[in-house]
C-alpha cells in the first residue's frame, strides 16, 4: 500500500501506525481516515500481528477532525466524513490485535476519541486530553461514546460541557489512561508494554480483546453465558492445552497458532 | 409562580434553585418536589437560560424525603410521592441546560440522589453523601439507580448497605463529585463553573447534556450511529458553522441560537 | 451438610464459608465448586443469616481453577465445569445476603473473579488481582465479566491483556476492592464491617442487595420505575414503618422481619 498521511511498521509481532501529519496536527482528514481504515483492514487479516500501536509524528497526537472540510460543504459531505470516522472506530475494537495509543501533546476531540476508543493508553506526563467542540458550537457528539465508556459519568459531563483540558495525571486518576510517563520514555514504555502482551498465544489475545466489548453491552447473565461457552471453546484450542500443560510441569509454553 | 419551599433567581444564561426549607434540613416534601417540578417545566421552555445550579439554603443540601409523610399513609400515598420524585430525576435529566449540584453539609438518601443525579456536583470540604435508608427499614432503591450509574459497583454496594457518610473527598475520588472546595468558596466555584459552561452555544450544550444519558444506556453499535447522525445535524447548524469559522480565523463567536 | 473443600460457621447473623484447601491453594475444583453451590443453597434460605462472608485458609485466598483437571478431559467435561461454576456465579447475587470476599494472598483467574463477584471486597496489604489466563492460552473470559463490571474498561483490559498482578492498593484505587488494611486486621476489619451490615433489617438487605443487580442492567428510565415499585413496596413493610417511627422518636428500631 502506497500512504501519504500515514506510515506503518513492524518488529515481529508488534505494528505501529504512525499519523504523519504533524504540520496539521495530524488532523483526521478524510484522506488519513481512508488510509487508516485500508491500513486496520491489512492488519486485521495478518495473523502474524498481536498488537497494534497507534502513535503521532511531532510534538502532538491528533487534533481532531480536519475543520477546514467541515465548513460549506453540505449535509452528504459530512455525513460520508463522520460514517468513515464511525467505521475506523468499529474496525479498532472488530480486529483480534490488540491496540495501543501513545499519546504526546495534545488529544483534542476526535483525537481524544481515537485515543480513548483504543485498548489501552500510554501517555506522556504533558500530554491533554480534551473534548472542547462545545466551544465551537459542534458538541463532541462522537467522542463523547468513547469517553462515556471509558471513565464515569460526572467528569464525562464535566470534561464534555466544558472542554477544558485534562492532563494526563488526571487523565490517569479518572480511568482513561494506563500509564504516565516522562516524555523521554514514552516511546520504550509503550513498546515494553506491546512486547510483553505479545509474549502471549494470539489466538488468546483476540479472544479476549474481541471478547471484551463482545459482552460489555450484555446484561450480567447474558455475559456470563457468552463467556461460559467462550472459555469453553478456547479450553479445547491447542494453544491453550500446549500452554496449561506447560504451566503444570513448568516450562514455557511455545505456541502453534500463531 | 409564586413558591414557598423553593425560591429563584437568574443572573444572565444562568438559573439558581434554591431549596429554601432549612428549617426541615430542605426535605423532599411533597410541596417541594411539586414546586421544583413546576419550576423544571418552567426553565425548559426559557432557552436563554443554559445552566441551573441547585443550591440549598442553611447548612445542609437536602435530608432526603419528608419522613414524617412516609407513615401510616397507605400505599396510594406512598405511590404518589415516588411517582413525583421519579419525574422530577427524569425532568433533570431531559431539560436542555446543564444543571449544577452546590452540595453543603449532608446529601443524604433522596437528597444524595437528588445531588447525584443532577449533571456536575460542586461540593464543599464538609460535604458528606450518604444513603442511609437501610438503617430504617427502607432501604435507598431509588438513590441507588442515581449511585450506581455515578460510580463504581462495590462502592455504590458499600455505600448502600452501610449507609455510612462518604466525605466530599472521597466521593470525589469516587467520582461521584467534580470539585472539592472549602466552604467559603463553594458558591464562587459553583458560579464560576456555570459561567464558563454558559459561555458556549446554548444549541450545542443542549445536545449534548440530552445526548450523554440518550446514549448512555445504548450498545456501542447503537450509540456510535446514534452520535454520527447527532453531529452530523450539529454539523449543519448556524452555530456549529459560526462556530468553526470562528475558530479558523481566530476569532470569538457570536451565537445565534441563543 | 458434610463438606471435604470447604467449612462453614456462624455467629449470629453473620455467616462465613471458608475455602479449605490450601494445599491447592484452594484452587475450585469440580468439588469444591459443588460444595459452595450447597452450601449457597443452605444460606439462602435461612433467614436468620444476613451477612456471608467468604474467606480461605493459608496464605492465599484461590489460585482459580484446579488445572489439573482442564487437560484432555474432552468438550464435555469442560462444559460441565464453567456451567457449574456460572451457577455459583448467579447464585453469589442471588442469594438475600450481602457476601464479603476477605482476601488475603493471590486471587488468581477464576480465584480473582470469585472475589470480584462478591458484593463487597476486604483485602490485605499484600493482596494481588491477577487474571494471568493469557499467558497459558486461556483467556480469561469468565473473570472478565466481573472485571469489566467492578472497574473501568482501560484497567480491565490491561488487567486482561498483560495478566499482571494488581497489588491491593492499586485495585482499591480502581474501585475492586473496599478497603485494604495490614493482614494482621484482615480478619477483624470483614466481621466488624459484616456485623455493622448485619444491624439493619435482613428484609431491607435482601431488597438493596439483589435490587442493585437487578437494575445495574436496565436502561435509566426502566431502573427509575422498577426502584419507584420496590420502594413503595419496602415502604408498606413492617420494618419500614417500625424503621422509620423510631427514627422519628429517636429510638433504635427493633426489627421483626428477621
Amino acid at each position: 500500500m502506497d500512504y501519504s498521511e500515514i506510515t506503518f511498521d513492524r518488529e515481529a509481532a508488534v505494528g505501529t501506525l504512525t499519523l504523519n501529519n504533524a504540520g496539521k496536527i495530524n488532523a483526521l482528514s478524510k484522506q488519513m481516515i481512508k488510509e487508516i481504515l485500508q491500513l486496520l483492514d491489512q492488519v486485521a487479516e495478518d495473523d502474524t500481528l498481536k498488537v497494534l500501536i497507534i502513535r503521532a509524528a511531532g510534538n502532538h497526537f491528533c487534533a481532531g477532525h480536519y475543520l477546514a472540510e467541515m465548513v460549506d460543504a453540505g449535509v452528504k459531505a459530512y455525513k460520508s466524513i463522520f460514517d468513515q470516522c464511525t467505521r475506523m472506530m468499529i474496525r479498532i475494537h472488530d480486529i483480534p490485535q490488540v491496540v495501543i495509543a501513545q499519546v504526546q501533546g495534545i488529544a483534542t476531540a476526535a483525537g481524544c476519541q481515537l485515543a480513548a476508543w483504543c485498548d489501552l493508553i500510554v501517555a506522556e506526563e504533558g500530554a491533554r486530553f480534551s473534548t472542547p467542540g462545545v466551544r465551537i458550537g459542534l458538541f463532541c457528539t462522537t467522542p463523547m461514546v468513547a469517553i462515556t465508556r471509558a471513565i464515569g459519568r460526572k467528569a464525562a459531563m464535566e470534561m464534555l460541557v466544558t472542554g477544558r483540558e485534562f492532563p494526563a495525571a488526571e487523565a490517569k486518576a479518572l480511568g482513561l489512561v494506563n500509564r504516565v510517563v516522562p516524555l523521554a520514555e514514552l516511546e520504550a514504555t509503550t513498546r515494553d508494554l506491546a512486547r510483553q502482551i505479545a509474549g502471549a498465544s494470539g489466538f488468546a489475545l483476540s479472544i479476549g480483546k474481541q471478547g471484551l466489548y463482545a459482552q460489555a453491552d450484555m446484561t450480567d447473565a447474558q455475559a456470563l453465558h457468552y463467556a461460559k461457552h467462550t472459555i469453553v471453546m478456547n479450553n479445547m484450542a491447542e494453544d491453550a492445552q500446549t500452554g496449561i500443560k506447560a504451566f503444570l510441569e513448568k516450562r514455557t509454553p511455545e505456541w502453534k497458532n500463531r
